[in-house]
């Protein structure tokens, strides 16, 4: 390798040599604002999504820090910001409440495995170019988890919210263990969770059209809408203290370490790690959906663009920082990404300065927190999971696809009964069947000649030419195995009970494969075809199809011949006919 | 429902209503004919084959004689020879070992339950219609693991032919375990396993030239040599009686019990059902696969038909009838089934004269089999197995497709590592991947017009007509989830490139499906390159296809127009290349 591909190589998986060379006093600008925004919205997330993941507090904020600038140095995407998300905390709840830990010690040691577990798999699957397996995540497999687990975040909060203590990693079991604690509700716990939602809710529908109307600038409007969780976690925390209702039950984040991210090692012990790398390889997967659907919608708004290869690098790494510096599963998040973008963000240092604002978070702000109430970090999530509930896909699949329907409606409820894990799975395993399914009966349609043009189509839509003695078949799918012995049977019953038949054509236009099964189904056609005195042809054989066949002896076998067109088929097979 | 829908129905369910009152003496006298000499091939492959699956020798007859009545009853096919088979015997020895059972009375009642699960699982299959599934094993995938089960069967029977015991249930165990006993050879044993296998492998090769040449009837001279295993069995068995080989060490058949088979019933324990189960589906459809297949190359020499979802009715009721009289699972074979066609099997009823002559043997001849070598049994196993091994399919599929080739090579290599189980579902594995994998990253080609036709093609190949104006995509592949973003991809890098566009047309003559994530796709396309200037049409969408699309809100937000023919897209937007 000389220089100049080492120097090509080196920007490859080190996007910052390409984004840094050219950065600016403007750029620097812009990043600092849209920095300073983040991290006022991600300070409360952070707490809140670890304590989502069943985690101390602190550990969102060490998943904030080091993550953020091992995506500005490795990533690609220019707005995406990098942390805790409210699917991969659950995941990670879940994930780590499978392996039946109960020292807080070790249930730390098996998130901070679990972060470097799915850092290793995102990692080889960018190294590995493995990005288009995340393309096996259909829309409607996406949506539907996306609602189901927004649903089930909003349930596991509202033990916080009422202050009692109920268990379940899926919805029957959450709502029932709620249902046998409701004689236990905290009266203060609720007033502040009840409090803390409805404003929330407030400050996410009403506060914007609000302050606009006072005359306030948009931007400004936009940033104190943003700080509404900030807002609440201050008021929250100022009434706990001064009325003292940690005395009345109320729940509080208490004691959070001060000082910057501890130096950790993930675990290496095979037991752990056997009981996590599904888990991992799951919410690498999803996680990097998320991630990288975000950044390529933000990208195409301003026509950049986004290498999904490198973005799985990227996220590998932040995970890897997350693993080292007493964190936990990380990836790109939508919310913060959205209003990073809106901020302005112009490069990936707008992450490395949230970073640094959250570190100094940690460093200065954790002891004001001390008397925080958990229900207002509940309320926080509970809103941001909320608009992320959207059933309109159960209505829209289910108009235009029964396939699509039953992947999303299958996908929502073994989300909510089983989890995220299973119901994603199952969505994207029946997705997958359905499609083969579908490609194992294909749409065959005998067809003719458009009059007029050299155009052929089905015979039972359109009015067409035929031709007593030739009969045409396109065959809508690709040749393979799962359909190869469909067509055999079609045939058969199909020429057998037609007896002018001297020739058959099969109009290939639509077919982009043939596997070896297919092949030998087409020389047991031609086989038969021809002991029944018929001749077979093709017509409108692909390059890439004609390639393969003329390797094999098919050709040489074939009764007929390969027309370029369905219309020279027809031409020279019956005249009259093309003719008319 | 009316008394004929019942008949109708009756019928369907039960063939024998429409070939059983259309019988006559003449089919009467092909049948008995068929069935003598299948009788004579299968008395001791029956006995082999039980060795094989490591049961006693009876269980073997058993199974060769209940089952065949009922698939006489249920059975669509007029060959198809039910019983035990080599590869499904393999498979049933396998499937018992995982259990880890030492007394012979469980491992013989977990026989039975895995004949009556199986049945189970054909039965409901076909009552589901399900007969579909066996698609999805491809010929490569088939034509591996037939060979590599033939030498793993072939292997496993050394052990008889030298005399030790040795164990295993993959190629390198059992290579391994001959080899460390290769010490204890029985001579006496070796002598008569060598004689036998060469006797059995001229009789196959050598013996019908020359009875041909001597003058023999073809007839006979066929006949003769199918008899070829019972001449072995009668002269070795002869001879260790007479020698008094059994005192040397050489290992033979013993007592089996004399009479009808007894009425047997499965285990109704869930512990042993968890374990057989998912061995009884792979038995299901590895039978099914190979028993419609055979069943339907023989009907189509007579130009009859086979329905696949009654043969797995039929093949259900055939295990049940095994597992309720002391047999285990069978399914219809390749040698026999050829065999009895030969022999101008007319219908079914030849199946049922089989098993009477079997019961015949089971009631009378079992003590002049005592002193039979179980050698001998394993020669007749490895020269029929050995018929079954044909590596050309390696090199076919090899110059064919690359991915065909690695079905093969993964089956072959998984079966003989690690049993038919895990060869056979990886191969299945390998080959939906790899199907997938190539739909995920279609061929897409850029297209013109054929001078002096109407007829479009592939720039790169063909001398073709274009229009800086128009860009014209034919996408070679269904649009769907796995391929959706790499369409967005590939337009919007094509676009990106090319200043002059007014308008791009995709050519959807190779789209059968578009589902929802494409459709999400194609409106994100729409809106990009609407924000470019550049209209989007869509041509040659077939039938179903554009059904669906009026389903969904894209027609009205399309930019452009959907035109019947790609033609009619040139003529309309860029005339003078059409006219030229």
């Amino acid at each position: 390798m000389d220089i100049k591909a080492q120097a090509r190589a080196m920007v490859r998986y080190l996007p910052i040599l390409d984004w840094g060379k050219r950065y600016n006093k403007d750029a620097l600008t812009s990043d600092l604002v849209a920095a300073i925004i983040v991290t006022i919205m991600l300070i409360p997330q952070s707490l809140a999504y670890a304590l989502l993941a069943g985690l101390p507090a602190q550990m969102g904020l060490y998943a904030s820090i080091l993550p953020l600038v091992a995506y500005a140095v490795f990533g690609t995407s220019r707005a995406l910001a990098v942390g805790p998300v409210a699917v991969v905390s659950l995941m990670t709840a879940a994930a780590i409440g499978n392996l039946g830990l109960t020292s807080p010690a070790e249930i730390a040691a098996a998130a901070i495995t679990l972060a470097f577990l799915s850092g290793v798999v995102l990692l080889a699957m960018g190294l590995f170019r493995l990005g288009f397996l995340a393309n096996f995540l259909s829309h409607p497999v996406i949506a539907g988890f996306i609602t189901a687990s927004g649903i089930l975040i909003a349930t596991s909060q509202l033990k916080h919210i009422l202050g009692v203590s109920a268990s379940g990693h899926n919805l029957v079991d959450m709502l029932h263990s709620l249902a046998s604690h409701l004689l236990d509700i905290n009266l203060p716990t609720l007033a502040i969770g009840v409090a803390a939602t409805a404003f929330l809710f407030w400050v996410r529908k009403g506060l914007k059209p609000r302050l606009l109307a006072l005359g306030i600038a948009p931007r400004l409007s936009d940033i104190l809408t943003k700080a509404g969780p900030v807002a609440a976690v201050a008021v929250t925390t100022f009434i706990t203290w001064g009325l003292g209702l940690a005395d009345w039950g109320v729940k509080i984040v208490g004691d959070i370490p001060r000082g910057l991210p501890p130096l950790t090692l993930p675990s290496f012990d095979l037991g752990v790690w056997s009981g996590l790398i599904g888990s991992a390889v799951l919410i690498s997967i999803i996680g990097f959906v998320e991630s990288v659907s975000v950044a390529q919608t933000l990208a195409a708004k301003k026509r950049q663009r986004i290498d999904p290869d490198q973005e799985l690098i990227g996220l590998g790494a932040s995970n890897i920082a997350a693993a080292i510096s007493g964190g936990y599963p990380v990836t790109g998040g939508f919310a913060r990404s959205v209003v990073n973008f809106d901020a302005g963000a112009e490069t990936p240092a707008a992450g490395a300065f949230t970073a640094i604002g959250i570190a100094l978070a940690a460093l200065a702000l954790t002891p004001l927190i001390y008397f925080l109430p958990v229900a207002t970090l509940a309320a926080t999530i509970i809103v941001a999971v909320l608009s992320l509930v959207d059933f309109s896909i159960l209505k829209r699949s289910w108009s235009y696809s029964r396939a699509d329907f039953s992947a999303v409606a299958v996908t929502i409820l073994l989300t909510l009964g089983f989890g995220v894990e299973i119901g994603v799975s199952a969505g994207v395993l029946l997705s997958i069947f359905l499609y083969l399914y579908r490609s194992s009966r294909p749409h065959i349609a005998e067809v003719g000649l458009v009059p007029g043009t050299e155009h052929f189509r089905n015979i039972n839509r359109h009015k067409v030419l035929t031709d007593p003695k030739l009969l045409t078949i396109r065959i809508d799918e690709n040749l393979y195995f799962a359909n190869a012995r469909y067509l055999e049977d079609y045939l058969q019953n199909r020429v057998a009970v037609d007896c002018g038949l001297t020739d058959v054509v099969l109009m290939c236009s639509a077919v982009n494969q043939i596997d070896l099964s297919a092949l030998e189904s087409l020389e047991a056609i031609n086989h038969r075809l021809q002991s029944m005195g018929i001749r077979l042809h093709l017509s409108e054989v692909k390059g890439p199809v004609m390639d393969r066949l003329q390797r094999s002896h098919f050709l040489d076998e074939l009764t007929g011949q390969v027309f370029l067109s369905q219309y020279a088929a027809m031409k020279a097979l019956a005249p009259v006919g093309a003719a008319a």
